[in-house]
């Protein structure tokens, strides 16, 4: 598969040995590289494959984590909240040896189907010998405790394609058929320019690899901005797996990587298209009702392992004001379908 | 006088024994309150006063520092240029002991009138027992090269009213006598909500001092962005000394605390009025001019002073854009005046 540099990425070791804290990922020329992911057999019916059944699965994200949310969405939007139960890390991580997702927002501070307190030990009970970084979102086998897959690049499409049988009545088609190879090629383009893009300019170590990043990051939102002035959504009327891909960074951008990450041409809110657009999404049910923005704020400003170099003294940034997520965004025009969401069958 | 957290303030030191590298200037609150000026004879003609004389002094400052750049807007607007020479420190400061203000970017590193290589020189010839921070603006006496006067506050009101024999033909009068008390009153309010506002901003150290610094300055910009909704400065059609004080820190925000300093309500961008007053303001010789934008980002971005805790890889913002700081303001028809200014006598 050609995403050498993806990794199910809510996660970034430190080399704890290195004064200057550089991630492990992070290449001669000051770069930033995402690592492989782990756990990466697909979900299906073959013997091989994971076995799709109803009340078998967890799934454990953090609302801070882009790459999570994505799945989260497309859960909900698909109805597959019966079916995938759904367990939360907090946004914080505590300084610890080995950077790890806790689940302190849980009464105890354990999850309450998996009794884990961290994430590394579902990672453990899959593999003893299991020394990489444990990664939102993963899908754990509630039988065994154990994590089963962490392929966020692909775990949105098992649950739009070999998940339906679980799928709510009516539920919409993220992944149509005669789309599929143009979603697929959209979304590898928006996760190497916008969805990694931001991470590539945010954990740069170098000025030339971070003002790269940053010119093709928003390159890219120009084109997308451009593509969005004339249509509501990136595929036409309706909503499809590359906008839940689009949208989980747009929700993050003003609130998290502008400042945080040195994203800063301009803000999503400045791009009237762009803007619209996420606003048009955000007021749909499936995303802004789980867009948590104290939880990214939280995790992009404060937490330890994005900034390991801070001092003492963590102040959270009180801005931006987000009630204006909520406003009219005028994209109805745009289509002339009475519903967002292309209906299954 | 009340201005008791005024300091020439565009130097600020950290307690090296510190580890959180407070600066000294932080409550137990962990609010900032500035300290005070040292060399505050005023200019005059009186025998205690410092004489008004042309050629005899030089002014010094940094292009990053706001307190700086206001005395330099009005020089150049005041076509004191002649009279009053103007030498420049880098707006980065080298990992010192005692912290310094220096001539680096100057032929052999040293100013070329002055001949020292630090701001602190012209303090300690004018008090070889000065241990507190050398500071800009200062207006330095070129005879004995010692520094005579730091006091950004009344700096500007000194080149408006005593230096007017030295004032360019048909000057602007930025200081009417009729409207000195409500400019007074204005600068004040100013001061302490948004010139210093931001840096109680940037610089608190708690989350309560923080939040509260940045209400206060939100407000007051909210109460701005109206007053400017309906005249096009400050006091009405002209230019004076307050829209001087209110344009530096505006020019200064986007690029640098809104980040920097966590003032991330909105940028001043995204008022449409103060973005325009702005804007206004820039495109008017004397303010654009002498704003360098470059100076400012590397300042509060990367300069070791303001960002003591950083590691060692410093990058660059790249943003924002600034080319729109040349676009049309579209304020003229809120005045039935010809020009912004009004003219001398």
């Amino acid at each position: 598969m050609p995403h050498n540099d993806q990794q199910a990425s809510c996660q970034i070791d430190f080399d704890k040995k290195d004064q200057v804290k550089k991630p492990e990922e992070i290449s001669k020329d000051g770069s930033f590289n995402r690592q492989r992911n782990r756990f990466t057999t697909p979900f299906g019916n073959k013997p091989e494959e994971l076995p799709v059944e109803s009340g078998r699965y967890r799934l454990l994200w953090s609302a801070a984590c882009p790459w999570a949310h994505r799945s989260v969405i497309v859960r909900k939007v698909l109805g597959l909240e019966e079916a995938i139960s759904l367990g939360t890390a907090s946004p914080m991580r505590p300084r610890l040896e080995h950077v790890d997702w806790e689940f302190s927002l849980d009464e105890h501070g354990v999850d309450p189907i998996l009794g884990n307190r961290y994430m590394s030990e579902i990672y453990k009970n899959a593999d003893p010998e299991y020394t990489g970084r444990p990664t939102v979102p993963v899908m754990v086998d509630t039988v065994n405790k154990q994590a089963v897959n962490n392929d966020y690049f692909k775990l949105t499409n098992y649950f739009e394609t070999v998940w339906s049988p679980f799928h709510k009545e009516n539920a919409p088609d993220l992944y149509p058929e005669h789309l599929r190879d143009e979603i697929d090629a959209l979304s590898e383009v928006i996760f190497h320019d916008v969805n990694n893009g931001v991470y590539k300019c945010g954990f740069a170590h170098s000025q030339e690899a971070y003002e790269q990043a940053y010119d093709i990051l928003f390159a890219r939102l120009d084109a997308l901005e451009e593509r969005l002035s004339t249509q509501r959504f990136l595929f036409g009327d309706y909503i499809t797996d590359s906008d839940v891909r689009l949208y989980t960074t747009l929700a993050r951008f003003d609130a998290a990587y502008y400042s945080a990450f040195k994203t800063n041409r301009n803000l999503i809110r400045q791009f009237p298209h762009l803007w619209g657009y996420a606003r048009d999404l955000y007021q749909t049910p499936g995303f802004g009702d789980t867009t948590n923005f104290d939880a990214i704020k939280r995790h992009y400003h404060l937490s330890i392992t994005i900034n390991p170099d801070k001092d003492e003294v963590k102040i959270l940034p009180k801005g931006p004001d987000v009630s204006d997520w909520e406003t009219a965004h005028n994209r109805q025009h745009l289509s002339n379908k009475e519903d967002k969401f292309l209906i299954q069958g």
